[in-house]
């Protein structure tokens, strides 16, 4: 694809494609916020480097990040804590769903990478020792990022997740019987559970991955992460990032990227593009149906893959 | 990296700093002729897409090539059987070494990727029963691909593995209980062993791994992989390449990449070049200490990673 | 052995010989209260169906009854829900410890039975629905069976068990996620504590066992069980009740038995006497070492195994 | 139960009642020669410990012994060998099927007892290493027990498992590679799969079952093991006799019980009696359905069980 082409034809032709697919999946239903989408609804979005942003469909329309927001949790958690981080959270795909706790068990309490749950958990809880509010720190970071000063919680969602929580108490408590969780568990669970409810658009979520495109690089020019933590993000993105579909996510898009139930998924084209993709109907591993055949799409159409 | 800039004094340099390296790792032990290597050996080479090579060290000192030859066996049988060779063996992470077998259980004795011991037994067992040898068919492709027609098999290391292969025998009956294998277990062995000891250089592979950079197409300007195809093995090379480290892998050296525990590992900059390089020191993961190292320098002098 | 013989030179030479016996394990260290006890420390004593008491060393000492009240709140959960009990609780061996997560998640929640913690906490949860007090309705039971008012719980021990209880905290979230849970899990652990904490001598142990060497009838001659059911208590106390040694003590002891990290270990003999033991020294299974010798030669010296 | 009594009253009620008893499973049918067996044929024996034998239903009627065998190759290797076959294979029970590869990974090639395939294996290698014809041994000792000469292997059930065996040469090759069995895996295969074949009728398998309830003396007066390895063997009978059901099995029978594919099982009541009773139709974990009921009514019509 020529640097001088704009991306709104490309999009405009992945929207009318999906729009023709049939079967979207289905819309998570462990919260009622969630099993009421529409799993046809589609929106798409690509932010440029210098934060020009395309859009197709209701790419300006707020939705539920979920899992989405464990990359930025990661993002601030590696930037203020460094390698130590990955003392007490591997970088590893952790291959089966239903060896999660087993091998936390095998592995003495240290998940196997960010992304999952039980990974996600410990970097939220390192992250708010750090800072006393870690998620607020994610919201600030959001805000400024996608230069969208409301983008909020939806607190009814992180109540409705906190009544739902006993697995994600589950894995707080067993890792803090190993010692590799510092705050309480109701007050990590707190955060958690309000991180995953912030609520944003394709173009918000574009435009705050960026900083992963400009090898960590911020929206205001300065610098969040080194060059090779940006790298390192990217490179556990792609290989965990969207579940227990890591592998087939990269042989289909070939791009690092993160799912979330909300059927959010974000990309990263290192050094020229982010992109932003939702439809609530999600496949049986958790991953929205219409938003990974549009990245595949966008991937084949440009050419835009790592690979 | 400007492309003007060749790759002869990277490799000095890298080959420098690796001399100065302490630790080496240990050379694989469950075969005599690989623990005889000395772990201070290497050598390094890159192979650009018109077949020039740069080389450091014993670049043309042949070894043992091992699981590198797991991706000349896939790219050989996905030209053969296309997107029909994926419902044999899947494409996802393993994860923990330890659920290797649980998983070929759990999962109805489809392995979860090629790049596992058990998922190169069915692939070879695939490409046996299209082309009635594939270890034969597998050595024609590397002496076509590196120029060099004396790359042969090691009848002693095939004995040898042969002697010591009751674990890949047990994958192979567990998987033929499932329907999974078409041989009879002892030919499909003989031939999984055989390519295991094929011996080629570091500019060998690096020239016969030239397909992979080159989006498909082989040495002789002849399509062996649609660009598609290509680019899935990049993909699978990046996320299940190096056992149970590919993660690791992913977030040091940014590049696909295929290990042996003869202690060479061959790595693809998609458009770019390839790079192959050789050091007999093994961490416990299986990957040459120095091999992973060398990568690491390399992409970051070059800044030649995928992300 | 004659019926008519007495019990006391068998305890008596058996004692002896725990004397001379190098090697005693070492105590529980999870808690202090426990850590602190010497390992060479023992006790044991014999109950007759009709409440005669025979007893050597230690065995008026009172001591932490640990997991030993599981086999009591069992037995009181099965007298008031019958069967039901079992669809919310296997009744099978749970092989090895390593496997006890997978095995709640393969089987839904379900724990594979009443001796493992996350068995005990649901009969205990389902014990509390019924009795609103399940550790006050256990004490009770306890106190009455064994003649001794003055039994109680320990309050140091219990709140030391819950400040080290993020493992069985992580074990009811995640019986709770599955719906297997009736109680919030706080109060569920409050309870389960509670009950560990008891402190009973070995003649307390031995006494309030008595019911199921009497086919179910109380000391007071009220019947809690049916034969059937006592039958099948004791049956899971042989396959079940000594860890990942059920094998071993059946194989050794071949008597129904229920460990207790305390040190403690009841045994039955069925229609004929009950047993229990105490020596705070555990082998690496949680078992103690002199317990477990002891019981060995009581069979051995009076062949009142049950094969 | 009077010890004037004979059986054949209660076995013929026993008779009756499994007549009228709606669901009898379904006949394995991993193999022809058992798939054609109609689920409702039924047999019982009953052999006191002088010899003399009770029977009901096709109690005559030879049936392959599948399983059961692995008793008398298990009283066998011991008596030849001792406790140091407890080194190469242990005694407790499996835990859940699903488990035993990853649990004989996690245990270094020891499998967790005799009974379940990996054990029986072990059992047969070490007593093929010690008597260079394992199946000809148990062979000879069945005719001896039995006073029947005519029994005899089935080469066509032998060579069916022969054709289906790739499981069993799995787990032979696995451990294997642990060093845990001694002849080639080919020979081993041999002579199990002899074994599992030999055919016997219930009064053959009661009376051959005899030494276990006489504490260790075979029909002809003569000691094949101590007391204590009778009863040692009595223990792990009844603790992992059934496949997963060994809990169960205890619960709802309460005797030392081995089972078959066939359809059969024996049982034990130490100092009295040996059963054998034979109904083709399985449940899904293996054992005779009917089979299990009618030992089930057999304890509670004569009280004999252990608990």
């Amino acid at each position: 694809m020529a640097p001088s082409l704009t991306f709104q034809p490309v999009l405009e032709r992945i929207a009318e494609e999906m729009e023709q697919r049939p079967g979207r999946g289905r819309a998570a239903d462990y919260i009622p916020a969630l099993a009421a989408l529409d799993p046809h609804r589609f929106g798409m979005a690509v932010a440029e480097l210098d934060g020009t942003v395309y859009g197709v469909g209701e790419w300006r329309q707020p939705f539920s990040a979920q899992s989405i927001t464990k990359v930025f949790t990661l993002a601030l958690g590696l930037a203020r804590e460094g390698d130590e981080l990955w003392e007490h959270v591997g970088r590893e795909p952790s291959g089966n769903p239903f060896n999660s706790l087993v091998q936390l068990e095998y592995e003495n309490g240290i998940p196997r990478n960010p992304f999952i749950n039980a990974g996600a958990l410990v970097v939220t809880d390192r992250l708010h020792s750090r800072t006393d509010d870690a998620a607020g720190t994610l919201l600030d970071f959001l805000r400024a990022e996608s230069g969208n000063p409301e983008l909020d919680f939806d607190q009814e969602v992180a109540a409705s997740e906190t009544a739902h929580g006993d697995r994600n108490a589950a894995l707080g408590h067993f890792m803090a019987s190993y010692g590799n969780i510092g705050n309480p568990v109701p007050v990590l669970l707190d955060q958690y559970f309000r991180q995953c409810s912030i609520e944003a658009s394709c173009a918000d979520l574009a435009l705050a991955t960026g900083f992963l495109a400009r090898h960590g690089i911020r929206a205001d020019g300065t610098r969040l992460l080194t060059r090779s933590q940006a790298k390192q993000i990217n490179a556990v993105m792609l290989t965990c990032g969207t579940y227990d579909a890591a592998g087939d996510f990269a042989y289909r898009v070939g791009l690092p990227g993160k799912s979330g139930v909300g059927g959010g998924i974000i990309a990263v084209v290192p050094g020229r593009c982010t992109l932003c993709v939702w439809s609530p109907g999600l496949d049986e591993r958790g991953n929205s149906v219409a938003g990974v055949a549009a990245l595949d799409r966008f991937t084949t159409l440009t050419g835009l893959s790592v690979f």
